[in-house]
């Protein structure tokens, strides 16, 4: 496994891999690798010649009041994960490797981001899609895997590509989650033993929404004025928002017709936790694993 | 020589050149063309082992009450150049193959906008920065050439390639002139007779003005006033400006102590034309033809 810490090189690498037929699959994260990064990797790895990881932490995604500075960070563990999982190559550049400069050029997330935790996190979106920019022309991939936990990231990265004609596929990849239900996050681990109990919770109250559904329930309000009454009956936390939209286009719908998503983010004492269900109009879940 | 219509085809041709190492070059034009884009293309033919011609009249980049409906084309004799000067490659989309919806992301350029003709053309160069990146996208060069006829447009494709990290290299080429010194230009075609004559004296301003740092001029107010009154006294074009600013950063500065590019922009009744000469602290033309 080679440890890649300059642009110039990971571009020289990716090159060569082009020039001999290497099909190259890529998993971008901010590190802190858990078993929902494995399950991208073991992706990548089924489906490629050669797989990159990159781990950056990426300031230009964070808010000023968030969490960039004490984002958690495992160097050594995440090497290890990355070696297990047979990563080939783990791009780890400096912010100052990424950001020498002010740039010249910014972009902008115009649709998909007034939702959901983009209503909150003005910027956020914008800081994604231009590190992605400049990620997905320094490693090149076929194919890029994202996680649908974040899977307001999955649409905007889908429009991205889409509508810049980046030659690269993108690969959403369901959630992974502890075996009481919780999705697995990096911010995990901020928890307090009682809040990581009540996390369960989430995605028990989504689960609840998608069995209403199931049960034939097809107005959104009363579906989410019910997930609300179960994570606060459940939880300290305090919910920053329950949201159903059309997916992946997070279109607003008062009774479901089409495939939606079911999604909340809740915040606790030093953790904000999102979650979601991705289903069918008659409650059925269709995305799933590889 | 093959005409290609649709993205996804030019996009495999791309990544098969790619896969049999060979190089692209790159020359992305709005038709019409002339001998500065002859000029492109050849120094693309030297350099790559494939050419690829963009002819694209990219809507995004003309202001509301600009020429985009009246831009001039002519598709025939576009195709004759082409295959006189040995491209490889046409790549000729519909403005609906390009933009099939509205952008979810947007591109806005920050720095060397306000400057120019970025001044009095708002949103003229995001929209040149997003065809580009699009462009890029699709046909994938090694590199990529640019007349300095839009010196300021080389100066802004140098930062969105740098600063986001396009695997290509800019190839800046000096502006090919007609033989009394008006720089070739689509756009010349709309000069009426009595204009063409004068239109030949912008050049021979700025060259005035070059003339002046050569004899020690460093004052930058004194030169511009200099060429200004050239311009006025030999021509009926209003100037839209004349600017001396550093190259390629397009700063301000009050004596020359760099090397600078001295520029006009003037409107004549149905064109308005542009120029530049771009020279050291001691007046010396140092960029030259390859």
């Amino acid at each position: 496994m080679k440890v890649v810490h300059t642009v110039r090189e990971m571009q020289q690498i990716a090159l060569q891999n082009k020039q001999t037929n290497q099909t190259i699959g890529y998993v971008p994260t901010m590190g802190f690798l858990h078993d929902g990064h494995q399950r991208l990797l073991q992706s990548a790895k089924k489906e490629n010649d050669i797989v990159v990881l990159s781990i950056f932490v990426n300031p230009l995604q964070f808010g000023p009041n968030e969490d960039f500075d004490r984002y958690p960070r495992d160097e050594e563990h995440d090497r290890e994960i990355a070696e297990q999982e047979g990563v080939d190559i783990v791009f780890m550049p400096s912010v100052r490797e990424m950001y020498p400069s002010s740039l010249s050029v910014q972009l902008n997330v115009n649709n998909r981001t007034n939702v959901l935790c983009g209503r909150s996190r003005e910027g956020h979106f914008d800081g994604v899609v231009t590190v992605l920019t400049k990620l997905f022309h320094i490693v090149m991939p076929d194919k890029a895997y994202f996680g649908l936990k974040d899977a307001q990231q999955v649409a905007v990265v889908e429009g991205l590509v889409k509508d810049l004609n980046f030659p690269v596929k993108i690969m959403p990849i369901p959630t992974v989650r502890e075996q009481d239900g919780l999705a697995k996050s990096s911010r995990n681990v901020y928890l307090s033993k009682e809040e990581r109990e009540q996390a369960k919770y989430l995605y028990h109250a989504l689960q609840h929404g998608q069995q209403l559904v199931k049960k034939g329930e097809k107005t959104k309000d009363i579906i989410i004025n019910e997930v609300i009454q179960f994570i606060n009956s459940k939880t300290r936390g305090k919910i920053d928002y329950v949201e159903l939209l059309t997916f992946p286009n997070l279109e607003q719908v008062d009774q479901i017709n089409e495939r939606v998503i079911l999604a909340t983010a809740v915040q606790f004492e030093r953790a904000r936790l999102i979650d979601n269900i991705i289903f069918e109009k008659n409650g059925e879940i269709t995305i799933t694993s590889s």
